[in-house]
């Protein structure tokens, strides 16, 4: 087995992503959980950015984490300063070595690129830092200069070297020929790539089988444009598919770390996002959910746990009798052959109308078939709400609880605020319960849309998703919760 | 140049994705889109699953398009004798070729696989089908059998064979090394990949370099768990990064097509999506955006008009000073120096503190520091929302519009409908200003959250976006919205 070193440039690369900027204390946070989990090398930022920069590496560093603590530098006596300043570890050094970047860019020489990046090397060992030099733009470079500039750059005392493919113009095949061809410099070799033609994965671990021993990438792939390598699909992907390397980072740790960047970034993933996202081990089609009850590998390629993860089946029309049968006896319905039938038929046909069936549906639908009668506890009789810009939020509501009236009026930040405070304070002295999170998906289109709005209720240690769907945010969002709230009464009463 | 054919399954394999039901007007259009752009093999469904998939995939047959249009069917007779029913061109014949699927799944042996597979080819020839035919789970299959019934397959009259790497498992080199052992059979072979590494796009690249002349894919690299390879991704790194192949997809096209997917399956992507994300031309940091105006080239592989889309300055803690100036003079804002040292901390404190500087927030500061008074056209000096379950949704605004009050009132599905009326209700004696777009975020945490929303405006020819943010969607659309008004009719009046 051979051993890989992991640099996290989340806070660095990855927050430069247009639109995130993270605060202090978010920053610590993140680079809590990189360490945790067993980022070699953290990069904490840029640190001649400005104050707040500053302030959030020094935070870091106070830390005295086991990861290595980086700050990227410029070819620059003030970038280094800045850094030295914050008393990090190491930085990452760089320099542009492309004609394009040095010319365009710099408007220099590649010899005041030479000079000046070993001039800069000799300060930072100067001043006790340690030193990874990196080639921007190194993927579009003369190969020869770049083989000269590692070769002194090392002989000055750069501990690491890095290649930065800074536009993700490699493939795997060039990758694969180009870092070989830079893997002999008697330091380590690390590989950074973008993502923007999708290929930043493959060519980072065509960098590692051609002798890179260290890799940059960050969490969720966040980063400027396509973003960079994304660790976590590095990570999985070097563990099932390649079994010759080993990293410290704990894989049972990536989807709550990947979950975490995401919430502080702002930059929600996409479901179909490999290893980390939300559909990643959904499974909806009937085919498929019919294999994956017979042997999770029919359509798994490792199982979720792995990930600290788990399973999900969804309902929907590509859905089998199997599926659904399963998906029946988990929610504890109970039914005849033609009663099957029917709710099979009946799911069939919302499915080709377009509709997503959830549970909730299934409940519904079933119940039908069932002929059930519907005993809600808690229902919905009236509901006001006043609202504007000088006026307070207010809602009220009337309820039948028990075949008893209930009357009462809240307050809010705004009219839903208002009304699931009336609807709870209603509900109170029934049963407490608590609004775990409150769910909205992306408005798309115009002030007339459906809204769709998910719930997350808990009771005592019961906690169930529910939802509301209405052109009106207020009257779905009480929907919502009060769909909610009947289930939790339900299963409270049903044991 | 090698021609390679497309083989597009959005309609398909992604539609499966879970949650993703297409209407089969939704269908239709994304077919249209398809044939235009330049596909040549539409997997329209799989017309054994419901009615409403049949009906769909005659809707589409009947369109007569250039594209030939094919149906997934599983090696029964039932699925071929759907599939006949809808009058495809081809079919997509699917068999399990892993001993896991084969046992596992259909609790069938090897044997049983092979002569249904020839049977079933027989009876679509028999029918006037084209066959694709295609091994599922291929990637795990012993080769010696694949190799048997391939050749097998091709005997019986296949006119294509593909290779489905199902659970997503190859590697680029596993894969030119595999897809180089079928590569042989005398018919064209497909290369169908899944993304459960992140590797989809490279194993799929692999595939043609080792000869398969035709891929699977699906628009935006929607499907089951982490999707299919990515058309966009394929087809833009074989143009910009190998030289040799060539298609037929107009690449101008494939932004378009993305969004038209995004939006009719609700699958929206991540803002540092390859090729396609919001962010995937847009610059933030000061180093790049000052490199991208000196030269696109060094932090863009591809210019963004290639792919029918334009390039984006955002402003954020990292812009530097240049690329401060050159947003400033794009806002018509003049400055001395100290102005602009003035604004620049300011947006750098703003930045600090986590914040993303709109192009409404630069003015705003700007118009600070230049002491120029803010001047609305129209103010808001009341707004007041009634509503509920029983009540029709109505809304009341007092503006003012050039020193005059104006009172209006208006009604809508929701409040916010009825408010974003009344406004507009009020101005329209002064400027018809049509609303093109509402978005809101998605709002996650709790009732209390802050609501980011974003409108497009348009009066005239000019189109605008503005926003408005607060913990209440009424308030915060209508400040958006009157945000957005004021900024077009100063920009109407200033010529």
């Amino acid at each position: 087995m051979k051993r890989i070193n992991v640099f996290d440039t989340t806070l660095r690369d990855g927050e430069q992503t247009p639109g995130v900027s993270l605060t202090l204390n978010e920053k610590l946070r993140i680079a809590n959980k990189l360490d945790e989990i067993g980022v070699n090398v953290i990069e904490a930022g840029s640190a001649i950015t400005s104050n707040g920069e500053r302030e959030a590496i020094k935070a870091i560093v106070k830390e005295d984490y086991n990861a290595e603590i980086g700050s990227f530098v410029r070819i620059l006596k003030d970038d280094i300063d800045a850094a030295l300043d914050c008393d990090v570890d190491s930085v990452h050094l760089v320099a542009p070595t492309s004609d394009l970047h040095i010319k365009e860019k710099l408007k220099k020489t590649r010899e005041y690129v030479f000079n000046q990046s070993m001039n800069m090397i000799d300060y930072c060992i100067d001043h006790g830092l340690l030193v990874e030099f990196s080639a921007e733009d190194g993927s579009r470079s003369d190969i020869e200069f770049l083989r000269d500039i590692f070769t002194e750059a090392v002989d000055v005392g750069s501990s690491r070297i890095c290649v930065c493919d800074t536009v993700g113009i490699l493939t795997p095949e060039r990758a694969y020929h180009f870092y070989s061809n830079l893997s002999n410099f008697g330091v380590p070799l690390s590989v950074h790539c973008h993502n923007d033609f999708g290929l930043a994965v493959a060519n980072t671990i065509a960098g590692i089988r051609a002798g890179a021993t260290q890799f940059h990438s960050t969490v969720n792939g966040i980063g400027e444009r396509a973003g960079n390598a994304s660790l976590e699909e590095i990570i999985v992907s070097l563990k099932a598919l390649y079994k010759d390397y080993s990293t410290d980072i704990q894989i049972d740790q990536l989807y709550n770390t990947s979950k975490l960047v995401s919430r502080l970034s702002g930059v929600y993933l996409q479901p179909n996002k490999a290893i980390v996202g939300e559909n990643a081990f959904a499974h909806e089609s009937g085919i498929h959910a019919d294999g994956v009850i017979k042997n999770t590998s029919t359509y798994e390629p490792i199982t979720p746990e792995i990930l600290g993860r788990k399973r999900k089946f969804v309902i929907g029309k590509h859905i089998g009798t199997k599926g659904l049968k399963q998906r029946l006896n988990e929610l504890n319905i109970t039914y005849d052959e033609n009663q099957f039938e029917e709710i099979f038929n009946k799911i069939k046909y919302l499915g080709d109308l377009g509709k997503l069936v959830s549970d909730v549906d299934i409940q519904t639908i079933a119940d039908e078939v069932l002929e059930i009668e519907e005993e809600k506890k808690i229902a919905l009789k009236e509901l006001s709400i006043v609202s504007g810009n000088k006026v307070i939020p207010t809602a009220s509501v009337k309820l039948e609880i028990d075949n008893n009236d209930i009357l009462i009026a809240d307050v809010g930040v705004g009219p839903v605020d208002a009304a699931i405070g009336a609807v709870k304070k209603g509900i109170s002295d029934f049963a407490d319960i608590e609004l775990v999170e409150y769910h909205v998906d992306a408005i798309t289109g115009g002030t007339d849309a459906f809204i769709d709005v998910v719930v997350k209720l808990k009771l005592d240690e019961q906690i169930i998703s529910a939802r509301g769907t209405q052109p009106d945010i207020i009257n779905a969002s009480v929907e919502a919760y009060l769909n909610g709230a009947n289930r939790l009464l339900e299963h409270k009463e049903n044991g």
